[in-house]
């Protein structure tokens, strides 16, 4: 397992040297299932694809359907598909590198297989990971799968539309999650029905260098 | 990988030998982080726990927070503390069932890890997996993570009181399921609410031996 995760780490320093010297951000997107990281996604390519050149990648154990639902905002996107693996490592990144056109590219990014454990572990040479979850998987997630808060540069706690109908404890979540992390962001957000997604596009715009703003 | 898989396969063997010995059925419960694994065992406990005599073991990165919301039932409860790992293997189970009085149990409810993809390769010496699901993950978990659907011997369908207030398509699901395990029995049911937890009881009593219940 350590050489795994040795030779993970050297690609993952190749991947990170090749983005910064094309000045490309890249965002590695990490969630259980169905948290919503493709409806994220579709806002996002709404909200920031006229103003910045976007390109995805999507990783999935089989089936390219989360790239179909994508494909109308007319970005390049490549899938990975693991065949089983429950995540994506710096090696398959690297490999589709190569069909992206970087410079002409400003941001990346990345959506991981929908796992909460093992992608938390893999360094894809990303400018940094984005934890997602939604408040139907409960307030307990933070406590119960650690990693992924600690190794995140801000939270998406998604489906706050559920929270009526559920069980939910917002208190204790912001609790626990602060016991892990107590500085990260947290952005309150309803992918589907759009509560909440403007200060995180604030904050993703924020993210993205001046330098690639299209004009 | 194959040499890891291999040796959790002769042990696994070596724990269904020991069970059926015993006369014990073990159920490995499969799902993501926040499906309802721990709410559908609190039911489960409340129907069946003068009739038969459980046990749980309790998989779980950290905490023993799971336990704790079961020990009210006053049944044995093991907790596994997998420390990083994302999923029980057959020796952390054989290890823990030196823990259990096997003569007097006539199930064992195993709740693996929050995850939809490692849990389903590794054999824990189960007599069958069960795999949970809740609508609020989206229809298409299916096609997307296909091997605990393939590997299962039943589905419940978590979360039914969601449905009104998320896009999950019902018949998107069955479609998909069937064309993955097409004889598979689905229990629709709201552990929180209880609704249809009467056709789940009465398949997971049909499924232990009569000679075990209690007088």
């Amino acid at each position: 397992m350590k050489n795994i995760l040795d030779r993970n780490q050297n690609k993952a320093d190749e991947v990170r040297r090749l983005l910064r010297m094309k000045n490309v951000v890249m965002v590695n997107l990490i969630s259980s299932p169905g948290a919503g990281k493709t409806t994220l996604l579709e806002r996002t390519c709404e909200e920031l694809g006229s103003t910045f050149r976007m390109g995805i990648i999507e990783g999935d154990i089989t089936t390219d359907r989360d790239a179909q639902r994508l494909k109308k905002y007319n970005i390049p996107i490549v899938v990975i598909n693991t065949e089983g693996g429950c995540h994506l490592d710096s090696h398959s990144i690297f490999k589709v590198l190569g069909s992206f056109d970087l410079d002409n590219l400003d941001v990346l990014f990345v959506e991981n297989v929908g796992n909460l454990i093992c992608p938390s572990q893999f360094d894809l040479g990303e400018t940094f990971k984005l934890a997602m979850i939604s408040t139907a998987e409960g307030d307990d997630k933070p406590v119960k799968y650690p990693m992924i808060f600690r190794e995140a540069k801000a939270v998406l706690l998604n489906k706050t539309d559920l929270i009526p109908y559920t069980n939910f404890s917002h208190s204790g979540f912001m609790e626990d999650l602060k016991k892990i992390n107590d500085r990260i962001p947290v952005f309150e957000v309803s992918c589907t029905k759009g509560d909440g997604l403007g200060k995180w596009f604030e904050w993703i715009r924020a993210q993205i260098p001046q330098s690639g703003i299209r004009t």
